[in-house]
This record gives C-alpha cells, structure tokens and sequence, in this order.
C-alpha cells in the first residue's frame, strides 16, 4: 500500500477520501462490468466513480491511495444468513443427531447466555467476517440489540433482529414484550448508516398463525424485512403437515405472507408447489450449503429456484453448524454442492455464485443498488484480495479463483461505508486479542 | 518462535536437533494419544520422542526450540492422489461439460507441456502444499521424473510413477518406453529419502488387460505400490461393462490385481459386490470430495467403504478440478458430504477424516508406521497449526477446528523428515516468487 497526496496536476474533478488504483475491479453491477486496470473513487461512504485505473487516477485527489496491483477489488460479501453470537458454541459438539445436538449441547449452553456475551460473541463474529471479506451480515439471535451495538463498533453492515417464538424468550420474556422489543429497536437504529432492523419470528412450526400475522403486520408497517426459518429438513416439512395440512410454504401463503418482504433461510425441503409460490410471490431465498450439509438437513433446490427467477442469496447460518463465518469456503462448498447432486458439472458456474454472495445478497435484505456492488452512488463497501499466492497462480479467470481457490484469508483490505475497517489483514475498528479472551472466558464457563 | 540452547541443566538423555513444546500435541497414533501440553524431539530426520511437554523439555537439548503455545501440534497431513503440475492449469476452464472440458481445453493445454513445464508448475503445487499442511503427496501425471526432482527441491516427501497408457505419451512415447521408463525411475530413487516411485496405469479403460498385467508384474517385482483411477463415474463403468461385461472392480479382480498394493483413486461408482471385493483385497481407496463434486462424478460411498474395513484415504486431485491442493478444505467438504449424502449429521466424524488425511494416508502409500503419525521412530512430517485467531476461537475440539474450521493459511510450521521447511509461513525450500513467475509465463502460451 502506498500513500500520497493523489497524482500531480491532471485533470481532476473531484476530491476523494479514499481512490483504489491498479487492481483487477469486478464492478459485479448490472453489466458485470470490468476494469483491468482499474480503480475506484470514494468518499462520503459512497462510491463517487468506478472505471479504468488511470481515468480514477488523473481525476480524482485524495490523502488515502490504496495501490490494489496484483489484486482483484470487489464488491464485500454479504453474509445473509447467520447467528453471529453462536462463534461462542463453535466446535462445542459435531457429528451428533439433531436432536441429540441441539437438547443436550446446545439449548443448555444457550441458558446462560446473557446480553454481555452475545456482545463479545458478536464481536469476535465480526473480526471473523471483515477477516473473510464480509461487509454486510443479516443476523437472528437473542439479544440482538447487543448484536446491533457489536456490528456498529466493528464497522460492519448489518440487518438485525431478535428472534421471536411462541415460547418465553430470556431476552425478553413472553412474545409481546418482544414484538415491542423490535418496534423499538426499529426506531432506534432507524437513522443509523449501518445497522438496519428486521422483524423475525423464528420458523413456523415455532411460532403460532397468529404471532406470524403480527410479525407480518409490524413489517409491513415499518417496510422493514421480515426473516424465518423455512423447510429446512423434511422432519419440520413433516411436522408443519401434520399439524396444518398443508407445507411450511403454503402455510405462509395460506397467512398472506409470502411476498419480496420475506427473506426465508434454507428452504432445503421444497415441492414443485412450494418452488412456484416462492417465484410467484418474489420471495427473498437464502442458500446455507455447509450448515445444510453439517446438519444432514438436505440440498436445497438451487438450481432449479435460480431456473424460476427466484433470488437466492447466500449464507454461512451460524458457526455452531459450519463452524465457521468464511464465505470464501461457502462460495465453493455451494458450487460444487449443486454439480454433484445434480450430476451437472455446468451448475451453478463461478460467475452465478460470485454473484449469490455479493448483488443477490444485496437485494434479498433490501440493499439492492446500495451495496453488493461497485457502482457510483452505492455504499463503499469493498474487499481487496491478493492474487499473488502460489494457490492463486496463475490467473485465468477472477471468478473461478474467488469460488474454487481462494480462501478467506486473501482478502487483504476491507471497506465498509467507505473506511477502511481492515489494512493488511489488521483489524482496525476491534480490539481483536480482547475479544479472543472474552469469549473464552464465556468457552470455560459454559464447558464446566 | 524462540530459539535457545535448550534448559539449563535437567534430565536430558540426548540432544536432538528440534524440540517442539508447548503445544496441543495430536499423535494421530494408534491410541490416539494426545498432549496437553505437548512436546517432540526431533533428531535426524525421524521422531526421537513425544510426550508432555516437561517430559521433552527436560529430556532433550537442542539447538532450535519451537515454543508451539497456542497452536496444535499433528503428524503432516498427506494428500493420496494428486496431479501436481496441473497447477499450471488453474481455472482454465470450469464448469463445463466433461468432455468439452477435457477435449476443448485440458488437452490441447497438454500438448503444450514439456519436462520443464512439469518441473516448474510441480514446484509451484509443492508451495501451495507446505503453506497448507501437507507433508507428502502422492503423484501421476507426464514427465513424473522432474516431479521427483521438484519434490525434492521443495524437501516434501513423495510417492510419484510416471503415468501410462495404450496410447504414445507425450513424454515417453510408446507405452513399452514407459515400463523401461518407471523400472529406471525405481532404480534411480531407491535410496532417496524423501521420493518413492510406483508403477501407474492410468485407468481401465484407458489401458488394456495385457498392459496391467506387465505393470501389476513391474510392482509386484519391485514391491512398490500400484496406482489407478478406478471407478471414478458411471461413464468409466458403463464403457467397460460393455467392453468387459463386469465393473472395473470385478475386471482388476479377474486380472488378479487386487491386493493391498494397490492404490484405487476416486472409487466412486461402486456396487456392493465392487466394495466387498475391495474390502476383501485389503486394496488402499482414496477418496477425492471436492474433485468428484467438482467434475459432478458422483458421490463415493465412504461410509459404507469403512464399515467393511476399507483402509480410505484423502486426496484432492489436480488444480484443475479443485481448484487447489488445501487439505483442510478437503476435510471440510469430506465431512460434510457424506452427512448430507446419507441424511446423517453423525456420518464421518472430525476424528476419522483426521485420521483419513494422516495415518489412512500412510498406510495407502505404504508408509504405514513411518509417517502419518508422531511417534519415536516415524519420520519427523510435522505441521504446526496455529489456533491464536478469531475464528477458531473458543476452543472445544482440536479435530472439530481442524475439520471444520481451520484452514491451509492456518498452519505455521512444517517439517518434513526433520527438517524445518516452513517457518512463520515463510517457505525455507523454495523461491516462491521464481516458481510464480515461471508458472505466469506458461500461462501466457497456452493463453494464446
């Protein structure tokens, strides 16, 4: 990295707080546009001009030029599904039946959370993600205030929500506290630049017809998203049949909730129905490959939602279940995912994946056109990753090596809303060695 | 990392040239035995002790010391099939139709190599193999004597055969050169420390019975390993049921080729009778996730492999269908395929891929005893992976963050047969840049 004052003289029209100069730039916007050599103006937090590098060059000055040579510069994945906090149970039991998993591991762990440990756990969740080119989070968990706090000291984008049931909560008690809990966090972080609230009731077989109507109303009042746990194994498909006759997506449609609101995590266990309702009501998907495969939930029909026009974003879920936040390994475990299950080495190709994890992340949490890509007008949110590895060598094609080759740990420079949250893999927005020690702290208290 | 002369004064019974302490010390041994706080002493090439970690400090004097705190300790991981030079190849092509992919690219890209070529991208795979954790490899390709003599360069230890078929070779010709080829490599590498060779068919179908009999013959003559791709989608097997009338399985058996020399790569398309045969054979199978996902070969059924006593291994094929040559990938996908495979999270645990990536390994390449293991009188294969980082924080289960969480850029030391070849990620062995850049130019030939 070099720093300088921005070149002399030429023909600039503007000042700048940051200019990317000399790396490979996939704009990843409506045209896929690329610029080799390229650069990128930003200031304000938004990007002011993309293009080849020496148009970014002679027209803009500023005090922070990043000279990005023998990288590709991109738009910051986007992590659209996951539970942050949950970094604080990761690797504390694998390899066991669900039930076994989640009524002896980690239910009983889950009880003594508190809001200060879903603050440390969501912190260090950050350090993970910015250190994996992760600019923008959805979460759902507990004491998501805490989580929102968390995000906004690391500097990280992030859409938010406290998960609600059926069942007391030990964030907030019974369920009306919580719907109120969200009303008010959506006023409080209404004007914040980065942290953006959802409404979340947590799954349908959880959540009774009525809280889903008002969890569905409250959303709609606020145009905020709404995010639930949808179809992810047959064991849920089966269980929400029995009760309501009809599949966990119909249930939804059947309550008037389907529409481009609704962000549905998983939906691994689909019929052709279920497939053509999500389309038709333009519901937003997200894909977790590695947690659906962890979990043995089942493959999710990707391919053939992407055929009907549905938009699919992806996600890591939480690190109880993958174990780790690291979309770079999420990216190719879902490429490869498709083409083995469908016996279709074409599925699925480099490029549309690249894309679930940047644009169509964008649009299913309701960002589209502000971030998931580098256009003019949009927010800064940008990774840098270095090509200049013996794994990455040599270099026929960006895309093919971001999903099949590269690794969390190239990405080397991390912007979100236009500052610089990591340079040179240090973090500089968390005190990462404080919070490596608070969660394990937590670690010891929860293995006794 | 500190240095010093070792502690004052003590119990020391011998000087050794390493010590590791300090660490969490996985033997990978037969009892699985492990130490907490662990140490190793190293003394000419092989593993002198291991224990806790007082029990070595006060034993032994060395000259270098390798204070591992905070970092697990574990025999070098060992990659059972590869195609290292195919490096150079790299995301040339992707997801494409198999036969466009070998016919359009992979081959008139092959036309182009030379011995030197082979030497150059070989170099480069051995990098990217140190700099993620493995120790040995296991080789067929063209030209495989300067794979030897890179995998020498690079100090890794290897087992490598120069690749034959019915067709003239590119490197040798026609395939009676190829015999006389491999029975002077043996000859030649006999007393090397580090490389072995073997004698390796490329396939069934791509070798006729006359052919594998006289390299089933050279092997056993020499008693080296016999190497093939067997079974590795439903194509190879429907094509030789129609030229055979049985499996490739039951063929080699009727060739009388079936034995524990016998290294049986992919192992994808089997029936029962195929796996019992395998089974019964003692044949060594490595297995190949991310390439068989990749290329959309199919899924091999491991699980079942095991529980009929099957010795399977992991490899990660060539860069070509990967794109890379990380074995903590390879573990990750492993372990989570078959799960989602068989709809059973408790299929293939972080403990047995481990094992399938070590001390399985060994014994594929016949090594067992020697390597895959930390135990006094194995080779000194040692990787030291670092745990001080946010995503493999907390700490509940080495072989959980091993499998599920760490990756290649996390380990940071390796010594192959007692000598330190990377230190601090920094390779000792080779000149990455030059083998870069040497790789960059091929690349710009076969761009063309």
């Amino acid at each position: 990295m070099r720093e300088s004052a921005g070149p002399p003289g030429g023909h600039e029209t503007g000042n700048a707080d940051i200019l990317l100069v000399n790396g490979i730039v996939l704009t990843m916007n409506g045209n896929s546009d690329t610029y080799e050599p390229g650069g990128v103006a930003v200031r304000d937090g938004v990007v002011m001009d993309v293009g080849p590098s020496e148009h970014i060059r002679s027209r803009y000055r500023a005090s922070r030029i990043l000279d990005t040579s023998g990288c590709v510069v991109l738009p910051g994945l986007i992590n659209s599904h996951t539970h942050a906090a949950m970094t604080l149970f990761r690797g504390l039991a694998d390899d066991l039946p669900l039930l076994d998993w989640l009524e002896r591991h980690i239910f009983p762990a889950e009880k003594k959370l508190s809001a200060e440990w879903v603050y440390w756990g969501t912190l260090l969740a950050c350090a993970e993600m910015i250190q994996s080119g992760t600019t923008t989070f959805c979460d759902m968990y507990l004491f998501e205030h805490e989580v929102a706090r968390a995000a906004g000291a690391a500097g990280m984008r992030a859409l938010v929500g406290e998960v609600l049931y059926d069942f007391p909560s030990p964030a907030y008690g019974p369920v009306e506290n919580g719907l109120r809990h969200t009303e008010s966090l959506i006023a409080e972080w209404k004007d914040d630049p980065l942290v953006r609230i959802a409404v979340e009731p947590h799954a349908v077989y959880t959540c009774s017809p009525e809280l889903l109507i008002k969890c569905h109303e409250l959303a709609a009042k606020h145009d905020v998203p709404l995010i639930i746990h949808l179809s992810e194994n047959d064991a849920e498909v089966n269980q929400v049949r029995k009760r309501y006759g009809v599949s966990p997506v119909v249930h939804l449609e059947n309550l008037g909730m389907l529409d481009r609101r609704l962000i549905a995590d998983h939906c691994v266990s689909l019929d052709e129905r279920d497939m053509e309702l999500l389309a038709l009501r333009q519901v937003q998907v997200v894909h977790n490959p590695e947690s659906n495969m962890k979990l043995a939930s089942g493959i999710a029909p990707v391919p053939r939602l992407i055929d009907l026009g549905v938009n699919v974003a992806l996600g890591t879920d939480g690190c109880a279940s993958n174990n780790d936040l690291d979309l770079f390994g999420e990216m190719d475990s879902c490429a490869k995912l498709h083409k083995v299950a469908t016996l279709d080495p074409t599925v699925l190709p480099a490029g549309t994946v690249v894309k679930m994890a940047t644009r169509n992340g964008a649009r299913a949490l309701g960002m589209e056109g502000k971030t998931g890509e580098i256009q003019p007008g949009c927010w800064a949110d940008i990774i840098v990753v270095d090509l200049d590895k013996p794994h990455l060598t040599p270099l026929f094609s960006c895309a093919s090596h971001l999903v099949y080759a590269a690794r969390g740990s190239d990405v080397r420079h991390s912007i979100i809303h236009g500052r610089l949250v990591m340079e040179n893999r240090r973090l500089l927005t968390i005190d990462v060695a404080e919070a490596i020690s608070r969660v394990r702290e937590f670690a010891r208290k929860i293995r006794v």
